[in-house]
């Protein structure tokens, strides 16, 4: 038959989320009368907000008029949106149409690595969202497994520890082509200082890399004094691309609605628009995000919607810091949940899988292995802030009963 | 600067659809006071009906309530959904776990090529959807195009003409690891016969290729004896993965909503399950289609969804039924529009795209140029069939008075 594409089998087992439901499972199938709390994978629980929930259905019925029915889309989206969130959420910093609107940053992960072909070198913060590292591998940017460390061959991990406040020793990196980083982080939770990122900047623009941005929880951050985007920092424009999406803003992660943006200045090393490549992905293998998850995200950026959205954050962020008080009182050392909805915390004298199961045995709470991010995430576990506020109380109780 | 993927440099200019409507923008803004009808871009015009409707908004309210909210779903879809397209489409020939809800049928085509890598061989229908060769390559399934002929380097391309019913030769045929085919075709019209697709699926496991069948208007066809799926051929499970999508059957363009299906038997030549390297993908670079237009899809099954979905259909073939008599009545020889919403038209002594700057010209109508879909197109060009009744209409009398 037709040959395999030979960078699946570099792919190490299932995919992080996929395993952990799948011991949820196993665990509910031997204990029924367990009432299982997840702080596992981030999925948000609350409804979703009146104003931009009314903008859906409206748009919903809309499509079942005559002059409210659309078809396809501009591939990159509604210039409405597009304007809005050049406007709404940048104030500016870039324009409309460096904007593209997608069906989420996962997807838009997997459509970006594309652009690069199988040659380039990449870095990843380790610990790091799986999709960087899976995605890269599928387009062969890096090989398989070392046995010993487990490491991806050809990938360069740049460990992000308690120790070096979760950013990198640029200092001690090699150049490569692409650098993923994630801010706030998820798994730590960790937000880069405005001084930090300047020093990525300068790295990339120094090294002649691209960094791939990716600001899905840039809504999370309060201290004002936090870059909420890369394109805040001088000389981001020449070396950024940034990803975005109103999954865990509005509670639309099932909804399936992101954004990127690529500014007009990024260029390949001969030249060629990163931007005009990037449209012929959207337009060739793409076909717009919903319209009516488009008209929902568009209500985001009203007064209302605006209010909307920060209410709902402002109660994840509770969430997270009750969180953080109960690892506290229990003894574990956290880290993250000020301006992230993740709480890192650090395991002392097991395995993050052995943790995962003892706190899944003891609490019948989910949590996510820190070391299903990377290697640097070994002995930790990251904990989830999206849960109604009854189990977060709940699995509270719980872990400070541990 | 980071290295662009040097597959892209071997992509020729702009996708065929954003072609065609610069030119229709061009030729507004030269001609103001024209009244243009669009018989280009396969673009649904008619609003969803009402039951679908109604489903779409009532699971939009349902997102703003806490009972009905929901967050991420599973990857592969709704598994209500999954079974009613294995029931309810696929009267059981295939299962559910075999079929992955995605947001089109155009995403799920960037997806599925990626399933192979960059070594394998392609064969693509001549003319064909522009998708299937543009994501091979990128892919790097095939290589630049060739000045003198127009073709890519490496592809196979299968002419699919009158002369020949509009079906390949497959006795002059080599091998190749993946066949594209497209039927009822886009943009031909044809719709292969049973005996047909039974020597193609023989064809395929003689040659053990995999044929990626594109059934995305299958729902149009009305002669019970043509095969609306791959799937009711002899042996086609272990040669075939089928692409589908909701939006040409009740109007889900924009609402993005399709599946494929991927047999359990089907393998690589290595022995792995190409449906568990596809649900890698799945889980890996996407993240499932918006539950709202899920919540749409599952309506199309219901009796009264049924009755509306045929009823939509019935009109754009009645739609194909007109243009094709206008443009016979107008001396054009046309094949298609029968059992599809195409209508696939020769132009004698012009070039595809000279007609079409033709017939904008001269009628106000934007067509397709058949040489967009591949050289054996040229000469030839599209009318879809998707457009009100009183813009059919109009566009009819135009052709009829050229």
């Amino acid at each position: 038959m037709a040959p395999r594409n030979p960078c699946f089998s570099n792919l190490a087992a299932g995919y992080l989320f996929p395993e952990v439901a799948k011991r949820r499972r196993e665990f509910a199938a031997k204990h029924p009368e367990a009432k299982i709390i997840s702080l596992g994978i981030g999925n948000t629980t609350e409804p979703i907000p009146p104003s931009i929930c009314e903008a859906l259905s409206a748009s919903a019925v809309e499509l079942g008029t005559k002059k409210g029915y659309s078809g396809y889309g501009d591939e990159q989206g509604k210039l409405e949106l597009r304007k809005a969130i050049s406007i709404g959420w940048y104030g500016g910093l870039v324009r409309d149409d460096e904007v593209f609107v997608s069906d989420g940053a996962k997807c838009d992960l997997g459509r970006l690595a594309l652009l690069f072909g199988p040659g380039v070198s990449v870095a990843v913060q380790d610990p790091a969202y799986p999709v960087y590292v899976d995605s890269s591998v599928m387009l062969g940017q890096a090989g398989g497994k070392e046995e010993s460390s487990g490491a991806y061959r050809g990938l360069t991990y740049m460990a992000c520890r308690p120790e070096n406040g979760f950013f990198p020793d640029l200092g001690k990196l090699s150049k490569t082509d692409l650098i993923y980083f994630c801010s706030p982080n998820n798994p730590t939770g960790a937000v880069a200082t405005r001084a930090q990122l300047q020093s990525l900047v300068d790295f990339a623009r120094k090294n002649r890399s691209i960094i791939l941005f990716d600001a899905a929880y840039a809504g999370y951050i309060r201290d004002q004094d936090l870059p909420r985007s890369i394109f805040e920092i001088d000389g981001a424009r020449e070396v950024a691309i940034e990803i975005n999406s109103f999954s865990k803003y509005i509670g639309f992660t099932g909804v399936r609605l992101g954004w990127s943006v690529v500014p007009a200045e990024l260029a390949f090393d001969d030249g060629t628009s990163v931007r005009q490549d990037w449209n012929r992905v959207n337009t060739t293998i793409f076909n717009g995000a919903s319209n009516i998850a488009q008209a929902g995200g568009l209500a985001m950026f009203t007064m209302t919607g605006k209010e909307e959205m920060r209410g709902l954050i402002g109660f994840y962020l509770e969430n997270a810091s009750l969180i953080r008080d109960a690892l506290r009182s229990a003894g574990f050392e956290t880290w993250g949940g000020d301006n992230a909805p993740y709480v890192w915390a650090r395991v002392n004298g097991k395995t993050s899988w052995q943790s995962f199961e003892d706190i899944l045995d003891r609490a019948n709470i989910v949590t996510t292995p820190g070391s299903g991010f990377g290697s640097a995430g070994e002995g930790f576990l990251r904990f989830s802030a999206f849960g109604h506020r009854e189990d977060i109380l709940e699995a509270c109780g719980r872990l400070k009963g541990m």
